[in-house]
């Protein structure tokens, strides 16, 4: 009800604070049986970590992840699974001249309207210091699903104006921007810096992919797989769209044009994305998230502080130039957690199969 | 779980299949006291109905909804509204030819792979015909937030290659397109019957806003506003692709260009398409969504039928040549039921107005 | 949310009031392939139907239910299955001498407290009435739990002073009061009559078992098989306590008297009543409910209007003399609902069963 | 789904095992600007907490909780509050030899039968130790209440054979047993010795009252606020019984007898324990529940093992002898729970009060 929690029968809830004491997320419905090592959750939370280059945040905490529950002898046991990162390098008093100063394009403002209060230290829950508690709990859905042979895999496909030109995946994990396409990389890097230059930020453009998906995952009507993935999208900090297959371009095709024919080797083509009204269809499953330019930024703005009067802001603290870079394994994360619940939830669709 | 509900505290349950008996809705969660009567309810579902111009499928049905329960001397009284419409002009015997093939583009293949079976009389509950069940909620949500000083207007502003150049709001209901530009919407026409012509579809774009909503609606971290708004559209049948404020354009822009200053007036502009961190801000809420072409074509496409032999199939039955019409009234009933159910959700966000 | 739906996978939301148009519920998440035939959900339909003895209420209802969805060729499809029952007899001229009046014991006043206005017409959505939708959906889980060897079998135990002495199953459908004791049966009758003469009413016990459960279903914590049992019988109209097992005897009894020794032939007793930590153990599940004696008496009794003047009121209108009888198929339907529900719930409890 | 949550609103959703690292609590719902101290919390726990009479279990832990979010200076934001309690004195040793056993009466053989294994220490997640989760949570619940002018009180009113015959509010804190009545607090002590020094235990009954609650909280038909509250009580451990005012007497009542008159000062008595149809009525409420002797006894009972083979179990640890002395403090949370829960959910009942 109050928005903390995602999922059916894989369900996570989480709490936490940018400069609070921890963050966390308890998964509730994982099967048990399944092998966990802190260690595995623990790499997916290095992928997301902060200050691992110079076009992310410096702020360093070692994000490392502590299991309190639900797993015994290294397997899960069925019941709830909590996760606890403790936060480490918090400069609180960065916030302290702002802390009645609502930033631009943040939810400081919509907050204070909510709450008539809020925690003013680095954004407090609604900082993406909160996907590491994403992360964490999609790392066990990422396990439950490889377990069924489902592989997740996200990249960045477009900084400003630079595109990839090439989806080479084993070059992803080799540039610091998760991206397939060495050249694109360097290009997109350097866009970065040139905005970081000007004390601004940039744009970019995130694809994950879901290889492995059967057949029949996802639920009519409102439940639909890729309404849910639209809404896990959709809810990272700083994503303004979500598209699946086709997405936009649909617009201006025929139907001639965008339909995928089947055959009885499959589909020939696959402008649908993987699914098909609301169900994957067995392809492979694309989704693409469009993630705004950072809202802090070190150029002046116009602002009110929490009396209504005008001020001028120049956001200082530590910030990500292009926080659609660090968006992908957050993404492969909110993926993952859509694909290991409508897993579950389709186990009973059946009498056959009970 | 099974996927026929949305909203949490303002709550919709919906049943149906295209040629069942009937299909409904029960709403739970209205608050008791509000003024309803059947006509307002006809009023919208009249909007969404089929056979109303040559641009939209020649299905003739009347669409009478009949209140079954929750409705106690014209005004609600807390308990659950039922609500009914029958099917009438059913013509199943043109789904008996291909009932064992998988139509492109449908959930045809997607539902037998679930459920191991389907009712394949006009898509069943895969239809858009579904949709008139949530049109006749999202008339009691409306007249919920009208209460409250909340208005909502959806219309299409894209057909294939042709795009609105004003927004005459006066307009939109002037025509059978539902666009804000009659030149436009003539243009837009001609785009169909062309389409229709030559036996195939078009896409399009509907954008639909909501004035008048206060700051404070939305629930942080996964139950955003944005993020349910994403998953309320990405449900109506044929939506690829949701975007808010500024959408796939933030991937191109820095972060100067994207932010919206703020001044003891309000917002100086409104990129964020009146969202931020989740929660509105007082300023329009602006959502648009892509609908694919209607993949029901008359053009012989390649398929396989439910023993995965191949056939060909072209599609003949009575279809809108263009989903994204009829789309606009559905999607602003979805834009109603997300924030009727945010604005009750609110109603409890802080100590000092409970 | 608003408190009309109940069950998690197996989940249904009813509507209706005792004098509304309709009653009705949808069953959401059957699996398909279920058989499911109108006459079989009539067959318990009938069993909870009003005037069929001088003993209920001589309200005449023909209680005919109607399949709006759901069903394709006899089989259930997976999807959404919406069932209604038309009101027939209604005498609401009845309630307009008492419109603004309380009935002590009766949701009368807290219905006004709660919303401010009532459908004062036999009680409106607080009737007994409203449980012909439970027993309607009842119907359809009974037939997914015979599938996997689940019988569930509900029988009053005590009526007033009078007890049974024996338990012959046999017996429960030879009596106008499903008691499993002739005998009993009879002095029973009695002293309903008895009430009924001095325009009083009379309370009852009804115990409800299920068997064949295998061991496994419930969840740790609070959905509990006995928690989710509690709520389901404590919200039948009447009931004012349940008791799971040797229930309220326990508080007398010493751990040596009460724990059930484990054999590898199974247990040697069952004062648990077949459920542990909230988990089924394989044997049979021994639910008790005790429902108080109808409020509904012609005896004059002080209440108040709706102006808070005080006021007299002897209850008219049609009433059963002893609530308790038409409460057994009642509690059977919800008892077979909880069981559902749990079945499928614990389809995803380990990895080997996926 | 899986259980572990509470609570539509005001959600509580815990985690954690007798001897796992830590136990824990996320509560998600509680509106921002309600006062919250880590000791007005510690107090709760520190009555419920083990080793603090001869009565009850020598384990000794200090049960000190850490808030880990969702409070800034001293008042909830709105966002999720997580709190924590680390475990200190875990003797897992003392399982060891009994780790392929199943003790009877306990959930050792149905978590095994559910999920294919089992933490076996301690009773794992099966442990009431669980409950220090529920407490740190209705400590929150009951600070809103309070707020509210709701207060809540639990007592001991049976231990075996021993009943109270008064009831002062002064003298519950003043015995170890949590008794109302002086005199029987030391009959019961007595009892529970006897039981002790045969090995044995003794079950007891205990009551919990609310006073102040408005009249309109609970929500029709299923969510019903003694549904709720019977749901909330059998999810205690040990719990095999729950009645609401009369409770189970109101088998041998008739309607005369049972019935409250209401007059313009209220009702004139409270059969019905504070709620009519579902929905508080402004009266006290009055919840009563049954507590099993404690399975744990030192005296030797058959079981079998993991194999299925016969073997003798007695169980060493550390238990209490009688349960239902801390339970107390557990069922006044969980009454705290519902009633905030409800408190919320019925702000949005009218539109008058929106």
């Amino acid at each position: 009800m109050a928005g903390n929690s995602f999922g059916q029968v894989f369900r996570i809830t989480t709490f936490g604070e940018s400069h609070g004491v921890a963050l966390g997320v308890i998964v509730d419905g994982c099967p048990a049986g399944l092998p966990i090592a802190a260690e595995e959750i623990q790499r997916d939370l290095d992928r997301r970590k902060p200050g691992q280059s110079a076009l992310t945040t410096q702020r360093r905490e070692s994000d490392r992840v502590q299991i309190l529950s639900g797993v015994f002898e290294d397997l899960t046991t069925g019941t709830p699974i909590a996760m606890v990162v403790h936060n480490e390098d918090m400069r609180s008093q960065d916030y302290a001249a702002t802390k009645d100063l609502f930033r631009p394009g943040h939810a400081d403002f919509t907050y204070w309207k909510k709450y008539g209060r809020r925690d003013y230290r680095g954004g407090g829950r609604a900082s993406a210091r909160e996907t590491v508690a994403r992360v964490a709990a999609g790392a066990i859905a990422r396990k439950l699903l490889a377990a069924q042979g489902i592989a997740i895999i996200g990249y960045v496909t477009q900084v400003g104006p630079v595109k990839i030109t090439k989806k080479d995946f084993s070059a992803i994990n080799q540039n610091a921007l998760f991206c397939p396409d060495a050249d694109a990389a360097e290009a997109m890097a350097n866009v970065i810096k040139e905005a970081q230059a000007k004390k601004d930020s940039i744009g970019a453009l995130v694809e994950v992919v879901a290889q492995g998906v059967p057949a029949g995952l996802g639920e009519p009507v409102f439940d639909k797989l890729d309404a849910d993935l639209a809404k896990a999208m959709m809810s990272i900090n700083a994503v303004k769209g979500v598209e699946i297959g086709d997405g936009f371009r649909v617009v201006e095709l025929r139907g001639s044009q965008n339909c995928d024919p089947i055959t009885p080797k499959g589909f020939t083509s696959n402008h649908a994305g993987g699914i098909l009204g609301g169900i994957s269809n067995g392809d492979e499953i694309v989704v693409r998230l469009a993630l705004k330019p950072t809202s802090s930024i070190a150029i002046e703005q116009d602002t009110i502080d929490i009396h209504g009067k005008p001020a001028k802001i120049a956001t200082k603290g530590r910030h990500d130039p292009c926080v659609g870079i660090r968006a992908v394994p957050i993404a492969e994360a909110m993926m993952a957690l859509v694909l290991a619940d409508h897993f579950l939830r389709d186990r009973t669709s059946q009498m056959e199969r009970l």
